[in-house]
């Protein structure tokens, strides 16, 4: 019982994914971490979202073992076991294939920043963490997943809290955010920028990225210490 | 009470923006004014569609002070305050960023007239006002905003009675009209043509633009001193 | 009440456009005729489709008269006038600006035959009437809107028996069928028709035509003297 | 009553369609297969989907006669009963014109395995079988059909149970499984994969393929002996 809160979470999480238009049967799943007990719950694998219930979230540490649950957790679970070992204020994570996104992956393309809708939410260009190489990919490849986001992260100097999303170079995007909601939020806003960067680069093939000052302003506004969107 | 009439206005029409896929979560909101009161009722900021209710709409003056309400207006209250101040026939605005709208937008471009679709609405191409110089934009932005847009205008000798929809470059659309439900109806109209003028020049890179002839037949015969579209 | 059949009829078909996705507000129409009587049913002009019921459908006869209604007819009604008089074994008209099939009106370009989906319904590319010279549009507009589809017909051969489906060039699609429920399914297989086409220029740019055999095949196993699709 | 199991298999299956996206109107068809009885139940030709029922759904055998039912069964019958006869292990087929896997077929073009999503479900492109020879389509060509998709996959060293789609260049996707449900999972991921590489190349006009080691681990980690994806 004692993980009934995570396990709701991430049930809720998980249910807006296909709500929100972003997967196709069961190609998604989202956990949520529960810091203080050193776990997080996430979707087990291979489930449809309609026979998905709180209780048939499986509970696994951060060094991807199985803790609670009968089910077999996604098979996605040890790359969420890294990046919640590694980034230390991560709530929920998402993995969707949505289809925007999941091209600009499969293109080996960071998301060009085009417009206030992706200042809002980032100052730069999403990023597209390259392949791994061969030696990883035959190795523990969801644990190397972890890795591969983490290196991108570091190679370009982000930092996780800053920007919460990425594309897997020839895979899929991967979010996060301080909890499980906010992961899904990233991914749907992830979805969205994905389809209107396509769309502009296909009105006006050098469409130019957004100038800095409105970078600035767009990500201040939201997010700088004297932000004024939403409530107090 | 006395605002009751434009918070259900707006309410009803901000209400509308999910129903015709014009927003993603908050990204979006509408006012609506009363001009013998001098204000108008708008979307709260950052509040989800869900939890609306027409009390929530915040009041605000045409300099953009809050008169009424306990939440925090639309962080692009300001935008709405210059335009009504100037334009004094408005009696709705909405902002969105509505994907193909928003695509033009970061493209710079002016969606061009190609079809009676957009001859219905506009005579002339849809105008994508430039981005602003980096001072307006590190000054009062959304304040600047109006401005952007109606210096827009009157740089091309467009009059917002005519033409009730902007594209703000880089950024996203501004529709207005006599009412918010007006308003709203033109953003959805937007979207459409936005839509069809990237489909036209994708199957023809050189479409040509509709003729002056067919322009003008069909706007006027839905707007001009004969119009013979809807009733009475 | 002797005009109640051909209401229902054409209130039903009016009624699909929307479920269907071919139309925005009111921007498309149905009617539905009886040749005994010599006249048919045509939805208002400008009414919401969620505000219409049979008895707003109004009776108009193959002149253009309006016969029996209180409300004024479609603005297109000319154009549906025009092509009840002339082509005979027309029992339904539909006019919509469904989003692709008007794109490619646009781009005043006929859709090539590219596949057995097309060739199930037509053996031709489905032809772009060209806009009309200035003075027949300054004229009785939608009154030539009709002539404009049938010389385009007589210029290229067809009947309107065999190709139920036309693109007025900078316009949109009209599509005609024995009853208005067929004209509505004809509507529907225009835009998906439409998508294919587009589709399948932007995979390979030079897409060649379906060859005679399969077109003549497909065509002929649905509409041929030995056709074998659907019920007896 | 000795096919009521496989008629309400072919039933849930069929009305599956619609709901994921993948047909408009009558375009597709499913069949389910009792390999110890030797037939198939399909749907009847050119019945709507929401005047379907079990009971409706017609019985035919590995030859393409009808066993049992009073409706005449799919055009497409023949093509079904030709790949149960000679691909042993298929309990399930579906044939529909859904719209970007028609596009790439009417491109007859193979769609290139671009990303994981694509891997997770073939190791090689999703063939595209060239149109048949003229003297085929004369001649007997729903059956022919069958013939069409089996050479296409001899010639290319393909089994049926690794690859369970093709495209049928000209025309149209098919795609079968163990089960009719399975068949029907498959036609949703073909029309996916080829929604992600139509955007893939058009974010990228010279996209690579995926390289070799990330194609098996993502095949096997789903199918291989040692997967682990799903449950048990």
């Amino acid at each position: 019982m004692k993980y009934a809160h995570i396990q709701q979470e991430a049930y809720e999480a998980n249910m807006q994914l296909p709500k929100l238009g972003l997967v196709l049967f069961t190609f998604g799943n989202v956990s949520a971490a529960d810091r203080e007990l050193g776990v997080f719950a996430i979707k087990p694998s291979g489930v449809p979202y309609e026979e998905l219930s709180p209780e048939k979230m499986v509970i696994v540490d951060f060094d991807g073992n199985t803790v609670e649950g009968s089910l077999r957790p996604s098979s996605d679970t040890k790359t969420h076991a890294v990046l919640y070992k590694h980034w230390q204020h991560i709530g929920g994570i998402v993995h969707t294939h949505s289809t925007y996104a999941t091209a600009w992956a499969q293109a080996l393309r960071d998301i060009p920043i085009f417009g206030t809708t992706h200042a809002d939410h980032n100052t730069v260009d999403i990023p597209c963490a390259a392949p791994m190489h061969d030696d990883m990919i035959k190795g523990d490849y969801e644990y190397e997943t972890g890795f591969q986001i983490m290196n991108c992260f570091k190679e370009r100097g982000l930092t996780y809290e800053e920007v919460e999303m990425v594309l897997v170079g020839s895979h899929a995007p991967f979010t996060w955010g301080k909890t499980a909601a906010k992961a899904v939020y990233n991914s749907a806003v992830l979805e969205s920028v994905a389809h209107m960067a396509y769309l502009t680069e296909s009105i006006k093939a050098d469409a130019l990225r957004l100038k800095d000052s409105l970078v600035k302003k767009h990500y201040e506004r939201k997010h700088g210490p004297d932000s004024y969107y939403g409530q107090q």
